[in-house]
């Protein structure tokens, strides 16, 4: 794996939850760089899955996995 | 990823279990938008997924997650 | 999508765990639904499922997430 | 779907880890039924998960979702 | 399915996060145990899914719902 | 299975969300370690699922779960 810096931020907290959203997205993003360095080779990838519905549906899936955990962290934006 | 309002309203809390639910469908298809911003696109691949009962499920699984998020934001609206 | 109720009954909470179940079971239903409107579509799909072990694995698993979120708004029932 | 019990007993609790993790197997396998009614089908179904391995995976994740609700219906047996 | 015992040991308590990892392993396996008894079944499909990276990630996605649910238990150890 | 240190360093409790995040991959990792203990067998994986964004997209979800348990324990580094 590459060393890329995992969380932006480094921090699980966010001012507002449309912040931790994006949050979600970068930690989802981040995982994908660490297993896939080759920012060439992500860029193909990003085509790939931006066409397939099966493969959006799995990103979905996992920006809810992580947002799950980051709403936690900021206790629901309460 | 494009610029979209990942969160509708922009916030988690909800007056109803309903309007949860209504708001864990806005954020699984935030997310596809924001991975694929063509909107021609997603309504070609919105005609695949419908028509395809794995897609459907998978679609399903989703908004379950979100949901999971949004009721314990709201303290499942006891 | 359509206009469908999601939550039949518009609460989560449920008088026994059996009924939370069945709450589990048409709320994925109605995901369904919203997603893909056509009645006869879906009764086309339905049987394409109930005869794929695969797809109907998948559908217990979107269940059994349902279910985990009504459980804990029914505090498991205790 | 078809009018089966989907929980036997009708409770989450139960006295031990290996009868919550009996449960969850049985949790699973109501939702196929309630989805696939037909004993026959089902029957030629297991033959089919049996003896493919991503299919006995998923049936794995699913008994997982499930028990992990159980053990929190149970507070996990402390 | 096949009289198996679900959870060796049977607790979910662990003395260490090590331990509670093995175990995690040892659920998800017991599962595929009680759906497939067959013991050559099981070790012909054992090759199949240790070469092939798709099922190697979904073992590893299972284990890791599995460890959820026993962290939870043990308080995650701290 | 191998005989494997599932849990490098032999705790969930971390300094940062940083190095929790590093510690949910070497978890995911060790999985699959465990379960494929031959290194070159392993690095042929590797390369079919750098290159494979369904396969990327699925390690992710992984490391999602794996993350949600250590971010839990480390009460989400509040």
């Amino acid at each position: 794996m590459a060393e890329v810096e995992l969380i932006p931020g480094g921090t699980l907290q966010t001012q507002t939850p449309e912040e931790g959203r994006q949050l979600a997205i970068k930690l989802a993003r981040m995982i994908i760089k660490a297993t896939q360095p080759d920012a060439d080779e992500r860029a193909r990838q990003r085509v790939t899955y931006a066409t397939d519905p099966t493969m959006l549906i799995a990103v979905g899936q996992t920006v809810a996995i992580e947002f799950a955990t980051i709403a936690a962290a900021n206790d629901y934006w309460k």
